[in-house]
């Protein structure tokens, strides 16, 4: 099996011009098969608040009705996709920006409201990932750049978490590489104490897992990213990293999920 | 040689909902292959508006600063071809969103202050069009749908007019194809009274046009339509067609331009 290394990086990494610029150079060193997932709330955020539309988050979730979707198409799928893929080109790497409706290769359904009355609106959850489309750009030697918008029933456009995305992809493709997904963010990897950088967890399997939580070492946006990952090696994925910017070539420094 | 039909459709046509529909269920009926090349000025316009970004236009074209670059790169880029994207989507069709950066297809330089002293900013003069690489992704039936937005040096984005990219794609796929470019706007083709719907010119050659253009027939943002038309001629493409959203699969009434 070809190795396939599928990075998410998301929060200011992306929308910072230098740290963007480092990580992006650092993502030409992964040798082999290569999809990048990324994210862009705050950009978001940010611009919505320029056209004068409000952000909700429940649970650091975004709501997203009409007017913030269009938001998020513009700066997921515009702004922050083209500017990765314009600079990985000119670092020799056949970029190609996607949504989950280009090519169809990501659907998903509106997510419905939740038992407590929370309607997310429209926002998508995951369905299928087509591995083969992906595959045929991955053997052309294309890089696709993910931006976490999906396309629902009716030619639907829905708001998708980039974690959630690229967990999802990595399962889809580990029926045909071996995969590894790598949650790229502003730290070195899972900390043990929140103050100190250095206190890096080196490993975590399904059992320390529960023990981290029921100690509350971990909580709060790092238990989706947890959850997301052992889902994703249950379902075949070899492994995950959770690590810095700086790492992603090489792990020096870095936190390993396995089951 | 293959056929392949290049449609540019820009205007009223792609942002307005109900016609964006018609002109897609139309463009499925095209036979064999395609491309779709898009505009998205008003919904920039408005964007940028809302934004409290100043729209500044020099001769029917866009000024481009650093801002308004961040606009169109989220309007044609990400909203408007995604939203095309996800309906051809639903219509059977295996529609991928490009713009100039991604795979690098479309190459450009940063077009100098003009001999009067305009200096439109980052607009993208086109240098290259990567026909091979447009030409695998139709090989493998996908619809590319591209956004007006080019790869300048150093991984610049360039706003660049969305006539000249159909004109330039055209030109580049007429080594490897049959190329008909088709100019879709809100007219059934050119007119020979601006006020009379029907008054359509059949047919116009290089010698006609001169004489159109000296009778004041031809005027205004028609003129640059026509030079890339004649231009596109010139360079191999095999016909272009000025029509209407409901003339583009079947050419019932249009305006056909030869040399």
């Amino acid at each position: 099996m070809q190795k396939l290394t599928i990075v998410k990086v998301g929060g200011a990494i992306v929308e910072e011009p230098q740290s963007l610029t480092k990580l992006l150079n650092r993502f030409t060193q992964i040798s082999g098969n290569r999809i990048l997932v990324h994210g862009g709330g705050r950009t978001a955020t940010q611009t919505a608040a320029a056209m004068g539309i409000e952000t909700h988050m429940v649970n650091g979730r975004r709501v997203t009705n009409a007017d913030m979707l269009r938001v998020v198409t513009m700066v997921y799928g515009g702004l922050v996709n083209k500017n990765i893929v314009a600079q990985l080109c000119t670092l020799g790497i056949k970029a190609l920006g996607l949504t989950g409706a280009d090519l169809g290769v990501i659907r998903s359904h509106r997510r419905p409201p939740m038992p407590d009355g929370t309607d997310y609106g429209l926002v998508g959850d995951v369905d299928s990932v087509d591995a083969d489309a992906l595959s045929t750009l991955i053997q052309a030697h294309t890089v696709p750049v993910v931006a976490p918008i999906t396309l629902g029933p009716d030619g639907q456009l829905l708001n998708t978490n980039a974690d959630t995305i690229a967990a999802s992809v990595a399962k889809a493709m580990a029926e045909l590489y071996d995969v590894t997904l790598v949650y790229c963010f502003e730290k070195k990897g899972v900390l043990r104490c929140p103050d100190n950088d250095e206190s890096v967890i080196p490993h975590i399997d399904s059992r320390s897992y529960e023990q981290l939580k029921a100690d509350g070492i971990v909580s709060g946006g790092m238990l989706p990213k947890l959850d997301n990952s052992f889902s994703a090696l249950r379902a075949g994925v070899t492994r995950v990293i959770i690590t810095s910017a700086d790492q992603i070539a090489d792990f020096t420094q870095s936190t390993v999920i396995t089951q």
